[in-house]
């Protein structure tokens, strides 16, 4: 029973995430499907490909991801479906698998790309407003039912790529920038763990100083505002049982200086 | 495996809608459940009932979709299952069902109700203040096991029905209506598509203008007002990568006026 | 198909919810997983305490709740698994099981608690701030998939257990507190409802006064402040079709004060 994930803008009220459950247990009865978000800001393709980044290494090979922030539907867009690593990955070719992909290459593994161009594997009738429905959805449970990615289109090799986030050297450290305010108020930033890790560090924040990285948040009193690591190998701020966005006023993009002692 | 749908104004902060998942599980292991929306305004039946509608029909033959926005919860209004079409719906007989009632009977198909009279299939103990857990949960799971309809009650023949929103014919076009404000803030209408297909409208909204019906969001500027065919095939105001409803200041009710040129 | 619950604080903005059912199913991928909340307010172990308390019974034999409120990830506090009754629990030990285990205690059901200091059952990688992925949900899963709940850790007798609210009794009947106050705004005490059943009471909330209790919301008008029973067995007051919390300006921990006439 292979495992099939949502992730979107469509929030929650409407009946538009069920409805795309719906087309897939028409098509694929057994496979297990596990919401990752539908709760990214409309039409904010990193935000969305961020969130997907974090969540996927942890699904089993074979997942395929159905991800739908997708600001140019009905338009030429093409639709896409891509197999990264060993995951396969459904959605507009805008930019929201780039994490992933870049990932892939680092790592050497294989990647490729097919143009979701053969209407055999899409609905019957396809709306210009709700591709997800229409195309991605069944196009995804086509794959996890073990139909080959190659019938559904044609090749290509040139996915949309976004410009991702990366930490600039100064004199004395790094420019880190925020890339997740989480739920929490807890800040991610670009700054990978290895970069602090076992250093003496000060962190400037919106005016606002933090001395050294703690191991967790229960190490420090709530309500104070600390620099840890998080849960995916990079540098974060947050405020013990408290927001450090709400705290520092931060946002994703705004910059924190982090100073090597 | 038969899949099971839900949807209520529960909210899932309680952990209500997980509760009834459980009931259900406990009767019929092998479900899918798929969430239609928990956040469907308090007692708002109407709402329920669009929403139930627009996902119903992408769900497989065999489906049970249990509703739950059930002011009269306790009191004598009936509780009720049907067969409408291929599908099943559980739920308080108040008019949530209505726009899948009117399809059938439109088209012809089968259609019956059943007033949940027989306690056996309910939960032994049934509180005054929540049929979602003690007999809808039990009488869906039961139904996707197999059990037959007609042993959960005594047949009947006049449900409650809504009178649903209907367009006004003009002299010069229509007086439409927004039935459905989703989470983007988009507007649909009751006006059908094919009224409106090929030809040249001028809508008015709030006193705002639109001339003309574009072809996808993807295909005007951000922040511009425009008027499209929603993926139900209905008339839709929208703000593109925006807020139609907050540009317009309008709400599920106002009418939007269609001049036919 | 066994099933695992999920309650946690982590909202379903990030991911943090998807990530841990791509753990589950990568080592129990047949399991059904219920969401029972994520919306338990941050760090409020007692909120996420009764949630799951109220839910927990209507699941099958042998499911596993994997429960995540969880102020001191990271530091010395304990990671617990129980098997309580005939259900399994997962989650940090600081109180989260409270009411689970005095029920059980009551009724004189099994008990046993086992400290996760095993590493075999985690993910390869902990981090310091998301054990909900790296120990409980692996840990769930393989409670799920058969092995034995000795296996994962060393056993242990003193759990951390919260302060339950009760009622007090006073000359003329109770003074009862708030212990929910649910979506709707309704507000749950904890006066149970057979101190109440069949008696004429006058109930007091901040200087309002409800005469009787009343058999369900729709035995009421819209818009009026009643008392009644609620779907746990225990004495509710509420607004018919409208929000307790906001008429009565009430929140958790609230006294009521309930008089036997």
């Amino acid at each position: 029973m292979p495992v099939i994930t949502l992730l979107t803008d469509f929030g929650t009220k409407d009946g538009f995430v069920g409805t795309m459950k719906g087309v897939i247990w028409k098509i694929a009865p057994d496979v297990q499907i596990a919401d990752i978000s539908h709760e990214i800001a409309p039409q904010n393709i990193m935000e969305g490909a961020i969130a997907l980044w974090r969540a996927a290494p942890y699904f089993p090979a074979g997942t395929v991801h159905i991800a739908v922030v997708d600001p140019g539907v009905g338009t030429k867009r093409r639709a896409m479906a891509a197999r990264i690593g060993d995951q396969y990955f459904v959605g507009p070719d805008n930019g929201l698998f780039t994490p992933m992909i870049e990932d892939a290459k680092n790592a050497g593994q294989p990647l490729s790309f097919i143009h979701l161009d053969n209407p055999k594997y899409w609905l019957p009738a396809v709306s210009r407003t709700f591709h997800g429905r229409d195309i991605f959805a069944p196009v995804g449970a086509h794959l996890a039912a073990g139909v080959p990615l190659e019938l559904m289109g044609t090749p290509f090799t040139d996915p949309v790529l976004l410009t991702l986030s990366r930490p600039e050297k100064t004199s004395s450290g790094y420019i880190a920038h925020i890339t997740v305010v989480d739920a929490f108020g807890n800040l991610t930033t670009d700054l990978p763990a290895a970069e602090v890790a076992g250093k003496n560090v000060l962190i400037r924040i919106k005016g606002m100083e933090i001395d050294g990285v703690s191991p967790s948040y229960g190490h420090r009193q709530p309500g104070e505002l600390i620099a840890l690591l998080d849960s995916e190998g990079y540098l974060e701020v947050a405020v013990v049982n408290g927001s450090g966005a709400k705290v520092t006023g931060s946002k994703v993009g705004d910059p924190v200086e982090v100073i090597l002692k």
